[in-house]
């Protein structure tokens, strides 16, 4: 049977280690199952009873009648109750027992042998640690989730495939307390066999999902869930991410500059960037965008976005305005009838802005009348012929009838005006998945490894390098014109420790500089000048693969963060929209008249340094010098993969 | 009798426009005060009614009997209504009608005559434009706001001032639909007479309010907003504001480069910050703050922050915890009680962190428990022995019961990842107000204007310049060491209307470029070198007042908005703190091994240039050069007030 079936509509649930105990974690998948009118056949299994609330219950599996599609282990002895399934020809078992990745080294080692088994038994397992799957339309509530208490959680186009499982019961809650729906909801769990992607794949192939929600504290398959994207994509169902972590700048990524400046985050921003998903800063915009996401494709990078503003009240109105502008998003026109609104006004107003050339997105902004006078300005919008243009409501009171009402009808509708900001944010930052370019390095590492390593290897990319020779005590003799600088070729980091003297006039000064440094070996460098200086970077990311930095040189890129990231490799374009987005590089951009510097050649070097490809580990040019014409590579590093 | 009894407790109420079609707006204020049980005497005024509602109605204001304390205006003609209220004897007038400074530049000229003559007649105005005043431990809802048709609002310890009438409705159903109530909320309109710093004031003597709230579009008056908020502070009484306008940059603030950076919202938060108010920057934060300063005092700037977490959800902790970050709060400690809380464990973990030296604030996160299981971690939170240390409560599902639980406990709980986090890092920032120094100036400005005016000004302040003189054709002589810069005097930008020449050698090099620059007289000043470059600003701000700003010089403070502002004058203890604020002058705090630059003398400086005092619109040293051991200001601009 298909995979699909057996995990969101099984004929047959076996239910492992249910208890007969109606309060406690372990009773509830049964109690839920009949809460919500499940139709298929429930088989508990209990190592010692008979029956368990009220239902015939099986002392092992084996014992059970009849086929098994799915079975929701709760035992501690796991790995047992696998063996039983496979011995039954169960499908799927969902695992909600802990103590695998979730519980150390040791944890991590059982788990590994328990997804090497079940794929040995041809059992597909979610979790461990996984809290369920609940399918609404299909009236399956196979979950421990305490939320699902609740009488009648309305069924939606929306589906949610989240890390923690808590968050399954949260979002549902939420949702169904003004009545935005959801179709499926799967707890993951710690994803030792069916993971992230793979959900999203048949949530791709899922007839009553429209809009794909996830709930990420992590990326473990980037590869399978960029693919995935795509398909979504391609099959015009958008994909919405909140993921933990903006904060965190991982401890691996710290060890280096590139990694410390681009951190965790920004690598992940640009993978979902780069996948064509959505991304979200609040939780509960994941719940309330869905509608505005649901049938519509991204906008694409068309200039300032503008927002027209309808509304009932100044100062709820001017609280989502005031935000959209620390999104760069632009304000259209605002239409505040307040004192003038009746229906038939907001609703023509309403309609003339969604049919406007003159706006990219509408809000519908509400006051006071929405929690008890709905007919003033929230039917209006139900009611409005609708068109391809989002469309977003604000309601100002406590209103979980009105939210409702629209939620019914499909409009998109926001609690807070913060959410409803970073919805419309996101929503004009969203983007196409980004076809890829082949990802084969330009060049063989291994041969260009010469006296100057780095060097070598930017020159082979075809980035221009500062006039240097490798010179030697006594004499230190090279032909290089004055001024030249000088460095030590043995320590990063080389400016803190004085392994660096910079604008050397002369060959005694240079003998002098290289005898105190005492070393034997020493590079000389002519001196370079430009406009700017930048920081140019290449790291291949443990959870999203090869990444390209580029940002402000100096210390800027550190102290301000000042830096932007992509996908490896890059194009020479796709390289300049990411020089654009560098504040500190406005300065080669023709700010306050500043002499222009050749982006187009540092573009060019980004997108070659993108190619370094899989014998890289991290790399990084720190400064290139941009000149008027053409940029000059100063220093650089290479860190490769088995170094 | 007394203002604030007429305000909010008035023992007779006159409805002048009171409508007898229940469903106008006009007909809400005698609708709410009978459903909310108003004790007092209600006399709708109606010019062509004697019943209104089914109460006895009169023509005119003179017909009706007995005193009025309060009168309810929603005619148009306002200035009638006002002289028929102080021929009664009426003590306030709440004007809910508008068409004044909300209606352009005669409606201001009509609310200017409006405020005269009430001043002059001896009756207080709230508004116009206001939508009345509720007062809930006393049943009076004098209000059109819709939200009013709801049934038993609560009432609470908290108190609104808000400059949109919409969000008294807003805060309050908010509110009420989880059990957080309030004491009184004022629509304050356009502030014609009664404004926000006078109803602080009141608040502050009102024994049922403990902490108030402010909802503002602007800052009308701030020098008594200043002087209340710091009786609130002695009073014990916190007040927490939401200002819209963060990313406004006001259009005055533009013209300079002093303003343009500063920026509306930097001199607000400087100036809320100096108050001892606490400044929140999402909508729902300011409903859910309250119970979090009630009865606490501001902790003061005492390191990092850290927070310990208690929680039932891993990954609902982390939605917090994640935000925390991002405002430099710090995790004291993570009890993940997911898979072993009990009610008992939960307690004790919670009474252990709220007792411990280990952390400054407490976060308690509950998972889908919340909703319908409060007994397992929200009671144990109200049950809780709670000490000084902030406690703060997270709930991830829909759980309204369980927040109306722990607000009838008064323990801040939030719906939002997002506000929980806000809250924290805002009663974090929380300052005591600032104790003022004297703000004469130390020099008068009109005797020290000489040659070059604003050297001189500068020099008067004790802050060194770099040495200069003023250069005659035909010849230019001057005794300035070489290297020197050559400047124009008669514009400014100098740099980019190639007004200035740097680095000149020698006396006819000199010639050479001043006689190219084609002008009579120019400046030559002895080239500075240092170790990085700082802007320092001065403006008197319209809102505010006088503003001090400190910045990364060069292009850095414009590109990256990384200055930091204070209310001036400032001492130089206090203008140490601002530099430490300013991420770009890192190069001189020690930064990776770099000479540290003389940061005292930049403090004194900044602390010198904040006493600028009246005369002074706005004034730029830019750049001043910070040395190893001093400074020294190379250009300096400033306009006075009458320029």
């Amino acid at each position: 049977m298909r995979l699909a079936q057996a995990l969101f509509a099984p004929r047959a649930v076996a239910l492992i280690g249910a208890s007969g105990d109606a309060r406690k974690n372990t009773a509830r998948p049964q109690r839920f199952l009949r809460k919500h009118g499940y139709a298929g056949r429930i088989v508990p299994i209990n190592a010692t009873r008979d029956e368990v609330l009220g239902e015939r219950a099986y002392r092992r599996l084996a014992d059970a009648p009849g086929e098994i599609d799915h079975a929701f282990i709760m035992v501690e002895e796991v790995e047992e109750a696998l063996e039983d399934c496979a011995r039954k020809g169960v499908a799927v078992a969902s695992i909600y027992s802990n103590g695998f990745a979730d519980a150390g080294a040791e944890g991590a080692e059982r788990q590994k042998k328990l997804a090497l088994r079940a794929a040995a038994l041809g059992v597909r397992v979610l979790g461990p640690n996984s809290m369920g799957v609940v399918n609404l339309p299909g009236r399956v509530a196979l979950t421990v989730n305490a939320v699902l208490e609740m009488d009648a959680p309305p069924a939606g186009s929306t589906s949610l495939v989240s890390q923690s499982g808590t968050m399954l019961g949260t979002l549902l809650s939420r949702g169904a307390a003004r009545g935005l729906g959801y179709a499926k909801l799967i707890s993951v769990g710690n994803e030792a066999d069916l993971g992230v992607a793979e959900l999203v794949e048949l949530l791709v192939e899922d007839a009553d999902t429209r809009v794909i929600a996830l709930f990420l504290e992590t990326v473990r398959n980037a590869a399978r869930l960029a693919a995935a994207a795509r398909r979504a994509h391609a099959a015009g169902k958008p994909i919405v991410a909140y993921k933990l972590g903006r904060s965190a700048l991982g401890e691996e990524l710290a060890r280096t500059h590139t990694g410390a400046l681009a951190g965790m985050d920004a690598a992940l921003e640009a993978y979902f960037r780069d996948c064509g998903i959505v991304r979200v800063d609040m939780l509960e915009t994941l719940i309330e965008i869905p509608p505005l996401l649901n049938g519509r494709r991204p906008r694409g990078p068309a200039g300032a976005p503008r927002v027209a503003v309808v509304t009932t009240t100044g100062g709820g109105a001017a609280s989502v305005v005031d935000r959209l502008g620390l999104h760069g998003i632009e304000l259209a026109s605002m239409h505040d009838l307040t004192m003038t609104a009746t229906k038939d006004i907001y609703r023509a107003t309403l309609e003339q802005l969604l049919g406007s050339p003159g706006c990219d997105a509408v809000l519908a902004a509400v006051g006071s009348s929405a929690q008890f006078h709905p007919e003033l300005a929230v039917e209006p919008i139900v009611q409005a012929t609708r068109t391809a243009k989002p469309l977003a409501a604000f309601l100002t009171p406590h209103a979980e009838r009105s939210l409702a009402l629209l939620a019914e009808q499909g409009v998109a509708a926001f609690r807070t005006p913060e959410a409803c900001a970073d919805a419309f944010a996101a929503f004009f930052a969203w983007r196409a998945p980004r076809q890829k370019m082949g990802t084969d390095p330009i060049i063989s590492l291994g041969e260009k490894i010469g006296s100057v390593p780095n060097f070598e290897l930017l020159a082979a990319l075809g980035i221009p390098v500062a006039e240097h020779a490798v010179v030697q005590a006594p004499n230190f003799v090279h032909s290089i014109a004055y001024p030249v600088a000088l460095k030590r070729l043995d320590v990063e980091h080389k400016t803190e420790v004085g392994g660096v003297v910079l604008n050397i006039q002369s060959g005694p000064e240079l003998a002098e500089h290289a005898r105190r440094m005492g070393q034997q070996r020493l590079l000389v460098q002519r001196m370079e000048h430009g406009l700017a200086e930048a920081i140019v970077g290449y790291r291949d990311d443990p959870v999203v693969g090869p990444l390209v930095l580029v940002g402000a040189g100096g210390t800027l890129a550190e102290l301000y963060q000042d830096f932007a990231v992509e996908l490896a490799p890059v194009s020479e374009a796709e390289a300049e929209a990411m020089i654009a987005r560098v504040k500190g590089l406005a300065v080669i951009r023709g700010y306050r008249n500043m002499p222009r510097g050749d982006v187009k050649a540092l573009a060019k070097a980004v997108a070659a340094f993108s190619t370094l490809g899989s014998e890289v580990r991290e790399a990084e040019i720190n400064p290139l010098i941009v000149k008027a014409q053409g940029v000059v590579a100063v220093d650089a590093r290479v860190v490769f993969n088995d170094a």
